[in-house]
């Protein structure tokens, strides 16, 4: 999927549609977190805690490392997840959105 | 160390000692991290807050391994640490007593 180039303006549109999903997972896990928190009582409950901000942690640093040569595989997980919207990569390249819908359907 | 021996009545004591060290740190762990968490507003705070439970949860696992050869360090170190109170060891052997006091003002 390398040699796919990317024009100035699909360049803005993937930029700001990777900060839009970032925005709402990162906000997401946030709210989870503040409301599993504040229900901790006991010792495990915090370790669970703990495991899942190590989950989250290494998916969200590995998910979000802006590269072309993996960005329509990203763009598919993130459709997939429902942290971007197809509406949002409106404006890139046919060949480049059909790629990644085949990709999000898998 | 290991060749101090435990009454029954003193190992009945270290045991109670012990658990309310790990009561107390562990409520005042659960107090902190409620109290942090619900002050997260960005994936900074959060992942300052993983790096938090990572530190205690190795420290806390570590620490509160009840052995007898290790038992008067671990109780230098609570009391040292502020989560244990001398006379919460009271009855036990005075040679022991006095290698918990010992270590704990090092």
């Amino acid at each position: 999927m390398s040699e796919i180039k990317w024009s100035e303006t699909e360049e803005k549109i993937a930029k700001q549609a990777f900060e839009k999903a970032y925005q709402r997972e990162t906000l997401a896990l946030i709210k989870i977190v503040r409301e599993q928190a504040s229900q901790i009582t006991k010792l495990e409950d915090l370790w669970y805690l703990h495991d899942l901000l190590s989950t989250k942690r290494h998916e969200i640093d590995g998910k979000y490392d802006y590269d072309h040569s993996t960005l329509v595989f990203v763009f598919a997980q993130l459709l997939k997840q429902g942290w971007l919207h197809h509406e949002e990569l409106k404006g890139l390249n046919p060949k480049t959105l059909s790629k990644i819908s085949a990709l999000a359907r898998i």
